[in-house]
């Protein structure tokens, strides 16, 4: 592409509830250092060194994929799917980036099954790059924004609060008793919990946001001390990149004010595509100083009846039968048909909330 | 004292059970770096800066107290309470160090009351100081040998586990559910709990050491799961410092490998002479990374009737009348009286213990 072209008339794109999921944290400092969507040479650095190609950890691309006909120079407004106007980017680079280098390097695999890799192939390679400029963000319901802050309110937040040490803990589903367990595990040691919920795009069969946030809000009124756990929402979407969606997940909390962040077993994994601790292990090779925050590795944690308390297999020795294990699939049919799991599984009002979003849901498709 | 003084003939001195401590400390490696009883320059600098001479953290003087004629240069055999020969020591240095700047600076009272300030001016002012060197450490009962690991033991235990994160547990106590789901707390974030607990001696009232450490072992045998629980014991004395002591039990836990220390309110505290958060404050002017040694810090912690769990202040948004709360004056009369404390205070196994430890008191008194 030519650098001396001349800037051209304004172009119009209308984003992608996904794509509008990365301009939102570009645009709110979610992403930083990012101020733009990468281009070519960022985008071969983070595949495959993890960086960005001015150093800095960067583990998985934001690129923006469209068949947009602009030249470098134009400058493109771009809009919510809504119709929102977002704001613009100018256009610095146009390029074909290398799929199958992202799919192999960040996903660790080229299966089509992969959510995270089918949905880099839908968007095609064709990519334009460059720096945005914001005047709006993204619409989001009531439930959202009312939890809604960016990275630097919610800094603002904690220090009002006095809080130095904040635990993130990242979210896709409702919380239950494990989790509460491993959220407040870690709060022990810390100031505040930040329950950081990611709003945007998941995978077909995951929980509805906006009926996870009433689990979280109930869990919030009930079994949070509000004086020490904040509920906020992160607009990113899923990848299912296991170990680099780990540290990808890191660093948005670091940009949000975080010190701490929760690692549970196969975080953002998606069925068999990484190890369980791959994770974990990963930040093995990272200096946590660089990366500007610290994880915090956990285990599955469960109900144990001699212990007569939450842990984990770290913490509890008692053989599998004394744990109170449910599979996702007995929970759901526990669920759909209007039975509460176990206290000791889950709380009882984020069972109710469940039971009827699956009454809802059933209801609508009838 | 003069320099060029002829090293004399081998003077003999028995230890008090305290200084005992302090020499095993010394010659396992638990109070490395020192490698001796310390001299006037590292006690002034210990007291007013919280330093060694030479620049180390250290926390608290470690001084011999005694009325021996000497001299510099003489060596000085040392033996145990029982008699058992130690080792030796040669003297370096005689001389008076402040007590006074000792009980202000490190006890922070000068109150009579206060037992570590009872006990250094009951031990006097005069101090011989000069490295030792150990040819025995000091006998222990078997309940507490079959624990017994030097820093070096303990180091190689983590490393032969593949610990690399090692969180430590001061105890003095035995330990009921609340010490039970911190300890289980920090280590859901790390590879190994150490418990550590300090069988030296302790002021009057306290439970003995070989009593706690039966609640111990029946814990690590029901409750603590074996591949990531160790249980060491740490042959120091009590202070009764509280912040400044907090500094020395984390000090001491860095030698013996941990990674991690947990600091809960009041540590090492008596009386009202510091406040509840002083022993977690002080570690706000330390670069953790020169100490070697991370901090954790605890609140109080206690069962939950309606969050059906154990929590602490941060964790739980309950009333106080939720909570399961007995005084120490509580439960003592409970246990003598051979009554359990609900399970949710104290594992039945433990109770026993305590139980079965008060009767054998009383009828000895009696």
């Amino acid at each position: 592409m030519s650098s001396a072209q001349v800037a051209g008339e304004a172009l119009a794109l209308t984003l992608t509830a996904r794509q509008a999921a990365d301009f939102e944290l570009l645009a709110n400092g979610g992403f930083a250092p990012l101020r733009g969507f990468i281009g070519s040479g960022d985008h071969r650095s983070v595949c495959e060194d993890m960086r960005l190609a001015s150093g800095e950890i960067w583990s998985i691309p934001i690129t923006l994929a469209t068949d947009l006909e602009c030249a470098v120079g134009d400058v493109v407004e771009l809009s919510a799917p809504n119709g929102k106007a977002l704001g613009r980017l100018t256009v610095s680079e146009i390029y074909d980036k290398d799929l199958e280098l992202e799919a192999e390097q960040v996903y660790r695999t080229t299966d089509a099954e992969h959510p995270g890799v089918a949905a880099i192939r839908e968007e095609g390679a064709r990519c334009i790059a460059g720096p945005i400029e914001a005047i709006a963000l993204p619409d989001h319901d009531e439930a959202f924004m009312r939890r809604y802050q960016t990275p630097e309110e919610s800094r603002k937040a904690f220090a009002d609060r006095g809080w130095t040490r904040i635990v993130a803990f990242q979210t896709r589903n409702p919380i239950h008793r494990a989790h509460e367990y491993l959220t407040k595990a870690a709060l022990e040691i810390s100031d505040g919990l930040y329950i950081h919920p990611l709003i945007g795009e998941t995978k077909k069969g995951d929980i509805p946001a906006d009926v996870r946030m009433r689990c979280y809000e109930v869990l919030m009124d009930n079994y949070y001390h509000p004086d020490h756990v904040m509920l906020g929402v992160n607009p990113g979407k899923m990848h299912y990149a296991g170990p680099r969606e780990a540290v990808h997940h890191a660093i948005i909390r670091r940009n949000y004010g975080c010190t701490h962040f929760i690692v549970g077993r196969d975080h953002a994994g998606v069925g068999d595509y990484y190890g369980t601790y791959d994770a974990q292990r990963i930040f093995d090779d990272i200096d946590t100083a660089e990366l500007g925050i610290t994880p915090l590795f956990f285990e599955h944690t469960f109900w144990c009846n001699e212990c007569e308390g939450m842990g984990s297999a770290k913490t509890c020795p008692h053989p599998a039968e004394s744990h109170l294990f449910l599979s996702g699939t007995k929970v759901r049919e526990l669920l759909s048909n209007g039975e509460k799991p176990p206290p000791e599984f889950s709380r009882d009002e984020v069972a109710q909330i469940l039971i009827d979003a699956y009454k809802e849901e059933s209801a609508t498709d009838g």
